[in-house]
């Protein structure tokens, strides 16, 4: 067949479609991993990497001598291009796949290599000039040249997923900001608290969130330490002395990052620790926005028989039979993210505790979910500030009124007459309907004046000079 | 020294308490296995379905001719002993233990021999007369004999449970008829949508969880299928012919319940799928639990500043610095317990899952989550019941003014005006603060008998005749 | 611009691209939820379900006189043609979505209107003649329509998943035939136990597998109970009288399924349970075949250096540093996909935890996870069947040579000379390197015929006569 | 009754034991939550952070006037003797329970104001001369009190937890050194890859677990950040100015931690980041555990089919039919705590997630599953250290010999005779069953000298010099 070139492996010859970059080895995963229809080429940061990746070592192997200078070039720029973004079409496969990784790095070295033989005027697939293993892929392994890929495009999607928090935070503060002079009540356990303003709570919500920017960030750094030079095992075997250093030393300058060489390699090959750790951190973020999300939904609830603190920007009609309702969306749809990304954790556990002996053959699944979740909750994060939080108005009456009517404001009594004798007029608030504010004085325990002071909510919103 | 006694076995001799009626594999198991405090003596459905097993095989054997008449009688009366509730401290060994439950069986093992000599006047230890292995034990493994006691008391604290869960309905559904006639605002997505009544509410949580009776029970009696017979590895080495199917019946008599024997006893020994699944039905238990704890807890905030439409009985002062203030501490612990049967069932699946060849080693990790479940879930039903569901009361006030005030009744014009012409009303009653009701009379779409009679909250209670 | 078309609802005017058959609601929704990339348009199932929900609701608006004739025969053409595979790609919605599904609902109303407008010669959008409300919605509610569509969608899922499931069961079963004669050593926690056939420890595959028929069917099962009729909130306003069973038998000629209404819609509309334990039964499917899965590739391990009881075929070279290596790609895929979906369960769990009141919102990412399971699992399973099961091949001698040095085999002594003694022999054996069989002959504890018969491995596969 | 004592709060008058320290409070929560019959009594760092916290608060109220000094120093004395280790059977709560931990801080003031009472001379639950609320509670609410004593008992169990650690790495170490010259194969994928030293695998599990240190520590030092001061949501309602940082100061003196207050005290007061990320270290650290006990399981499978290049000392007898088996029992039991701590982690999220508003309710559960987890992974750490590291012995002769027969050396070859023709090699020494070395000797590809100095496994366990 014209359309088709022979190429052949360890298990005998197959066809591979004539234009293809990709090689023998690509051609086999595409038919053996059809699981779950997501591929790396929708992956940029990935393929990318993995020719940032391919690059330093290429550069590593030519300074020691092992690559002549212009298959090191030519490699080099066929690197360059694919982070440049070309030829991503050229990586067809299933994210969800065996092999831990070798079909990915062989998809690399072969779409490398037949790039590299088109600009050396041959013909794909005549890998005597350049072959995908012994010299895209020399002196490395699967098992530290996809693991470092991995890592190259995990630290940049951070870098990403941070700046969309930034953002978020940013948004929430200047909330926190608008609505600094709205009094309403505080809730604990959903009762009536004590008074506070909806600033301090929006400027909670940026709060809680900016620390996430310092752990996500701390755990990406575990990435930068990388394994290559370790090749099969971690025992370096097959990679020249001083490789290891070096290829850490040229990926820092491809990548901008400062990439080093894990201590002990042994043990760096198959360990997870970081993935584990990092998506743990992701689940974290999640935990928090799920929960801040529940709470926009709480306030904005009503119109008429709900909290009805704060209004959502409407993004669209929100029932298909009742007329006029407008339901929380955009934060129910970022609810729904957050459990996808706790799901996407849990299957990250498995994968990691999966991991046997010299190394964790699981990793296709665990890199996928891990850059899953990034993208979601970037995506969520973006909506909800785009589509919700700047739009969020407050009701400033409405929380105004629950403050009056409130009985929990009876805890300002306290350091003035004890709490047993607040909580009898609480008790008798509650049972007759009758005001905090009357009780005090009916009963005459405190001056109208002295009352006045300690019932007002500007006063009960920080610590006190007793 | 005189207050113990020798005993010795594959690794040696070892000191055992002069008056334990366990021994020395016993004794090794409480010196390895120091891990969560928890002992099995705290489990006496365990113990007592472990006396079931023993009693069985018992019979078995004599039955088929292995065991003479006299060891055979004194060993059931041990094991009816201990089904009545003696000896349960001579079982000692922490729930979390390796071995794949060797060490219970053991246990038991040894705790009956030494029983047994007593009766036969001999010493104990003096295992020639009665042995742990080839007596109470013969034609058994711990691989048979351990799983089919776990399965035994699960069938039997499943039947405790549902009890509790039948209870548990009953009581809301008392309160669906109590509150039968209290007119409410349902909500959806947390906004008014339209009417319906509180009673109609709590019925719906008793008809939720009342599913959950037939799915507990249904995935429970996937426990009376035994391995009995199975011996080592299912192949029944060591077994007599024709054991393994009379040991069921044996079991069936002792323990009241239909007990059959695995049709494929080399799956069943390793097959942890019935507690998969009898885990993932309390889970789902616990998720409908938690849903209503959610809305119980929802329904009662305020007093002034939430829902208020239920009141929760007041089970304790709820704050040490907010005078009055009192919380829905009943929900609130059974929401916990709910995420930790949650949390148990992913223990579970884990377990599960780490089953490796002929054997799951991870069951006494798996039956202990399975187990504290049960127990937690049964204790949170109790409580909820006696101290929170029987004692709540409806603000009826409250849910009818709600409905009053509402614009969602607009959906009831839906048949007359149409969803558009709906809309319109809707907005402007939103915008303007004016009622549905004056808004449609104000612009004369409908004559005030007509709309009389489509607003009124009851005929929005059940399907229409048009 | 002459290529759009506007539309207007509550929110205001937008422009709809002018040949698409979606409408204003879906243009908001795809600018609403930019969140996952994966779209409705890729779960044909669950489109096709759609269009059969409206079919039965028109059917039976039109039966009770509340359509007429020719809208209804228009309506009910449209939904045979997106039945058929037509007009899915005007499905173009984020399957992780706000609004518990309204904008799908939407979607399939508008589709329908406006391929019914085109059916009249009337122009898209004029929604005069055929309203996404008032006539495709007519007498439901998204809160209906959508859970019964995701339920009809998962039947039919199921069905496919369960066919699927039926050839791998048959696909071991065949293997257990083929490998009936080969004796191996069985092992309980990794060590040496007893011997067993190659072919039992097939079939006991096939057999946990089997099992998984009956609880997937039987929780499947649990979607034919639906919740038409009960529109918003289950008390049916806006639906007629007689509507919901109608519904149902209407519903049941058009699927070919049992469906029935829920005997009660207040508790229909925001349970999930059954969601909970479906993907709780697809959990169970996932922990067994993963733990296949290590079976296959702990029997297979070696060449050299592990048990290398069998052969998987070799489906790809299994390293790009490693000549000859060839790896289980096959089942390590499967183990990862068994990973996704248990993290997807985990998923469901957190969506139906968070229902709350008359509604759960949760609905989209627990129909998204559950149906990506099914589809993830199918194909693991059909891979696992073509490029692994049917191809493995036994060696026979290696498994036959660890038999007969395996000290294991002392266990089939105890009947004979008691546990204590057998102990004493498999010590010595183990300490010595000597077999069992010489021991025991040197002893002079039993005689040479007597001790072929008890230690020929053939008489260990299953009980004995003693 | 002679033997009870009455006492009233909001809710009435009840009955508590007449010796007693404890006051109503405390009876409520005995009688309210009867779930898990794990006692706040059995966490003494728990009881002991409660007195650190509330001597810290005396103190500070005391140096800012509130507290005259003769009722701070008794307070402080009872503190002490608390932290000493007394009282603590006067803690008989359930760790499972409703209101946020209302009940533990009232347990802590009012079993102090009753010691205080005793040393004043005065009459138990005489609460004028020293009242649990206006006075031990003074300046505080449960709110701030209850998730810092968490924190000061979590940092000091994270500092065991931590010990114990660095003590199973070095035992691992230790091991390391010992088996330096054990030469063995690396396995990838479980198929036989290239050479590897016993001493690399052991000291590799040294150091992925030393990652944990500080992993651990870094977690845990979050705790140091307390919202002392927030009192009830954060606002400081009733705490005196000055209050929050001072106590901070003082707490660092009990404590010797350098315990700082939390910068923004709203968002501090429901915020459980901390647990949750504290809780993924945790869950890391068992992930990482549970991978080794899955080697050592794994490498000690056999004797005479498995892997059998270790011996794990043997601690029982490890079946009760088959004599002489020694079983991985201890590995076993660390899995399955492992398990447990993953399961803990899901409650965790679950309890975090559902904190709401100016709270998070559900810290009883989360605190119970976090110190669970310290409690039980250090009991497994330690037994792993003590009964099965510290005896590993390996089987030298065994490791060797695989070597020897692997075809995975045929990896050296790469380097010299490209990787098509090692792979040709390879395959044909697993067609054939000849070794490497002699196929290549036949083939005349390298001289015999060249042969024997690639093939020495010494020069395969690290990098070369080409």
């Amino acid at each position: 067949m014209e359309n088709f070139r022979n190429e052949s492996d360890l298990l005998g010859t197959l066809q591979v479609p004539k234009n293809a970059y990709y090689g023998v080895q690509t051609q086999r995963a595409i038919e053996n991993f059809k699981i779950s229809g997501q591929y790396l080429s929708s992956y940029p940061h990935f393929i990318k990497a993995l020719a940032m990746v391919k690059k330093a070592a290429a550069k590593t192997n030519y300074e020691l001598g092992l690559l002549e200078e212009n298959l090191y070039k030519k490699i080099a720029e066929t690197c360059d291009e694919i982070m440049e973004g070309q030829l991503h079409d050229q990586f067809p496969i299933d994210m969800i796949q065996g092999g831990a990784g070798t079909s990915v790095n062989m998809n690399a070295n072969e779409v490398i290599a037949n790039r590299v033989l088109e600009k050396l005027g041959k013909e794909k697939g005549d890998y005597q000039f350049c072959s995908p293993n012994d010299h895209v892929n020399l002196s490395q392994s699967t098992n530290d040249a996809y693991p470092t890929a991995i890592k190259m495009a995990l630290i940049q999607m951070n870098d990403e997923l941070v700046e969309k928090l930034k953002k978020t935070i940013a948004a929430f503060r200047a909330k926190g900001q608008e609505f600094s002079k709205v009094i309403k009540m505080g809730r604990t356990q959903l009762q009536d608290a004590v008074p506070m303003t909806l600033g301090q709570e929006f400027e909670a919500f940026a709060a809680t969130l900016e620390e996430d920017i310092s752990k996500l960030n701390s755990n990406a750094n575990l990435f930068v330490e990388i394994n290559m030079g370790a090749t099969a095992i971690g025992t370096g075997i097959n990679a020249p002395v001083g490789y290891a250093n070096l290829c850490a030393k040229n990926l820092s300058q491809i990548t901008g990052y400062p990439i080093i060489s894990a201590p002990n390699l042994v043990e760096a090959t198959p360990d997870t620790g970081s993935y584990v750790i990092y998506s743990s951190a992701m689940k974290r973020l999640a935990v928090k926005l799920s929960k801040i999300c529940n709470d926009l939904r709480l306030l904005s609830s009503g119109p008429r028989a709900g909290f009805f603190e704060i209004n959502l920007p409407p993004m669209q009609p929100g029932s298909s039979i009742m007329p006029g309702k407008v339901n929380p969306v955009i934060p129910e749809v970022v609810n729904q993210v957050c459990f996808k990304v706790i799901g996407n954790d849990l299957t990250v556990t498995f994968a990691a505790e999966a991991g046997q002996l010299q190394l964790n053959v699981m990793e296709p699944v665990l890199s996928h979910s891990i850059m899953e979740s990034i993208n979601f909750l970037g995506n969520a994060m973006d909506t909800l500030r785009e589509k919700c939080i700047t739009g969020i108005t407050a009701n400033k009456e409405v929380c105004l009124n629950m403050v009056k009517h409130s009985i929990g404001i009876v805890t300002a009594l306290n350091p003035y007459i004890g709490y047993k004798n607040s909580t009898e007029i609480a008790k008798e608030a509650l049972e007759t309907g009758k005001s905090v504010y009357n009780l005090v004085l009916e009963k005459g325990i405190l001056s109208q004046e002295k009352l006045d002071e300690i019932l007002d909510p500007e006063n009960m919103l920080k610590p006190h000079q007793f």
